[in-house]
């Protein structure tokens, strides 16, 4: 019986990365399944992701981790290995708009997601919900003025911080985090916005894609900084639309373009697939 | 023999419109082959594009006509009548790039397009072009320095008249023009963008969307206004891309892109199918 | 106020029909609000759809009504007004794998689906079902063995008979349809084969796909007929796939693909979009 | 001044290749640019492509292509090691309908395919083709009946072989090869066919999809085999269609999906990103 991990790991781009890692596997008993990795000439940055099996669990004194580490600290590496089953924690928010909340606890409730759905914030309260799928989810509904935004963020932190949530996912989710709170969700706060970024930032990007007479609308989902949709994109697509289409029309269309751009981002980053490059990303599709 | 007509109209959108076009139609004689219609309820504007076909050739004297002409005036209507078999004359203009022109030029010669090509203008000479497929077309080299800006626009403007063009395309044609010969351009007028618009205005689109980290790329095609890349649009369509898409890729990849979505516009112009509504387009497609 | 109404017909194409149908409505007071049609030139067949509100509620005695039904008998239609609002009763069959279904009810919860949905019909009990949204619909759990097909078939036939059921979809029902059943249902059962009709038909098409080593992979949504795989076609829609794709990554990646369009089909069906035309079908999109 | 290698290579799966492989790369001062590999689990073979930079030339007495033939032995692999700029000698077969072939030699004539293309053949004179960028390439046009297929089969083998022809492609050549002539060409002679494979295999597939009424139409391109329309597939790619499409319609939109179906394929090739595994291919995208 052999165990599945990733390897992930970025470090500034040299001779001998893949050598040193691929070398260290093999000397230690590793069977690489998969591997894919990128490096970036303007950033100089090097990214690697290694699918691989082993016999044994590769604790922490483990020979093989132990090795994997000397390459790590040789060429300086971010650098995570993890048994490819374990799900990782994640943290739904959500406002009124049920659609890709409901479509991500459908999906993991099949096992299409390798995560734990530790618990579901919105500043709407649970009854609101047209969602049945919540079931036992931990439900907070933390409401949020003006006035309190900021002692609402403290409560999501704090949500975050009990949870462990690796991930939190704004599903829909139409508040706007302040740069502190996005900061300190840097590199694990995913947002779905319903227009293809650049175009269309801000309020109502249906009815502004209307306004303008595009033939195509679009969704993005992007990790959240405190530059508001301007954080690195993950995943994007589009589909056709007419002079006929009223908004109604567009925001029923990008009902299903939002669910899955967001089912595919999400799905990225709980496979360790998405790495951050500056104001970009690096994903390895499967 | 009969012959096939396109009539298009556009009006204040009132009851009554198509039961007058359809009986008269009717009434004269012609067979209605395909009927496509848009009221804009928010404009108040009605659009209708109808193939039919005769026995008669429906001269300006013609029965079919004046009656058309009849419910024309009752409705305060924009109308044409028009065989569908006449070709438009078509003068193209385009810079160093020649993927557009020659496609658009290929795809003429198979018999796709339903134009005369009546000249090709560019600020670079014929020799710097790659194209074979030029052949006989005349050929105008007419160099634009920010001097002679305006005398080089009187003289595309002195080829349109002369050649009748009804339409001119801006196939990767690195100009903007002045706002005055835009405006007199207005409604014939389609140019090929290499994004989708509303993002990456502007210069170097690939360049911008490499450097933003977009997941897609896009072309649209549209009518040309003063206000540059703000047009009426007609067409548009992306394509994915990676994170390991270099501009030069994009470029590359781009191409393809611009001369489907260009060739698409054209086509549905040619063809009758496009209406300027305001800002926006009306598009029946086939 | 007034109401909306959809009036579908298809008849022997002949000329005057338009004339003879737009006549009518203008001279009753109805203001068409959208408009498509079809003439075939293969099977000599004409189809129309006409969206138009009225003040008046159009029952069989209004003199509206009295004047389609005699263009109606004039030109041999089939014919049918209906409001638009009027929601059609919809009977959904499913075995085991319910993302299909679980869709449709979402979609409908939301009001995305012009639709009451009388009741699920399964071969296997309610509580295999990974579902939330079924709630109090009518859930008839009707085993079937071969033995006892016609006697399951039978039993479904009585549901759709007492519920008055209008449409029937097999939201991924494994079980073929005995050919008189099939033909009971003609025009109103609509299936999602879960392949690019005519590739893969049979068992299995994710597996052919993947042994054959295709690109892409698609969905179809089809009426049911007794010649199995082989109905009137409404919707298809692929996405690409590649070499790492195992059976299970098209599996479920098709899931996406399968739900998308049996709703995209389900949907027009709902809206009176879709005319059987011959082996062929006639889709007016939105 | 360093120069770019492709480095491809399958072998059957065990652990250490890429070990290897990377250690004597990196051991003899190669500096990877980009990896792809992929163990297909069924066939139990592995295949890597590898693109790398080195100060030297590498010729055969190279010390590092004397490392890499001693891991190659080792590890019994099929094994190229190529000059990423070298261009590859193509030969080209076409009938009469020139779209795919003229889009071939446009993107050549810019830069965007790395091919030197040594001749074209066809059945049918220069003076049919439409085509003007065929310039003083050489054209043979060797005429086919029943009766001479072996000989003139004879007489492409001779070009085949005269000009060290590296890819065979099929740019619309209507004849079916024989077996003999298929299984001379194998892994290297691609095939456009105008359908999405396995759907409407053999004549006249536009026509055989719009009698079934589908909703959208397809390209395939594929490794010639002995078996008519079954060697492995390259790429795919298809495009929605409607009832009102005629089949000259579909004839004209296909020929779009066509060529970029096509150009893709041959692009892959040119790039050595395709690899034949059994009756399948993996392909490695850029």
């Amino acid at each position: 019986m052999s165990t599945a991990f990733n390897l992930t790991l970025s470090c500034k781009d040299r001779p001998g990365i893949v050598a040193g890692v691929s070398g260290a596997l093999f000397a230690h008993g590793a069977n690489i399944l998969e591997a894919q990795q990128y490096s970036d000439i303007e950033t100089d940055r090097f990214f690697l992701r290694i699918g691989f099996e082993h016999a044994r669990r590769l604790d922490g004194a483990d020979p093989l981790t132990a090795a994997l580490a000397d390459v790590a600290a040789k060429f300086d590496m971010d650098w995570r290995l993890r048994p490819a089953a374990q799900k990782k924690r994640v943290l739904m928010l959500v406002s009124k708009l049920g659609h890709c909340l409901g479509d991500l606890l459908y999906r993991n409730r099949i096992g299409e997601m390798n995560m734990d759905v530790v618990g579901i914030v919105s500043n709407h309260p649970k009854g609101s919900q047209k969602l049945t799928l919540i079931g036992d989810t931990p439900y907070h509904h933390f409401p949020i003025t003006k006035e309190t935004k900021a002692q609402q963020e403290a409560q999501i932190k704090a949500v975050v911080d009990e949870t462990g949530a690796e991930l939190v996912v704004l599903a829909r989710y139409m508040q706007i985090l302040s740069p502190e709170f996005a900061a300190h969700l840097a590199g694990r706060c995913i947002n779905i916005h319903h227009s293809f970024l650049p175009g269309f930032k801000g309020a109502r990007p249906y009815h502004q894609a209307h306004e303008r007479g595009v033939k195509m609308i679009g969704a993005t989902a992007h990790f959240v900084t405190s530059d508001l949709d301007e954080g690195p994109i993950i995943a994007q697509d589009v589909e056709q639309i007419s002079h006929a289409d009223t908004p109604d029309d567009l925001v029923r269309k990008g009902r299903d373009i939002e669910r899955r751009v967001l089912a595919r981002a999400v799905h990225y980053f709980l496979q360790d697939r998405v790495f951050i490059n500056g104001a970009k990303t690096v994903v390895f599709p499967d």
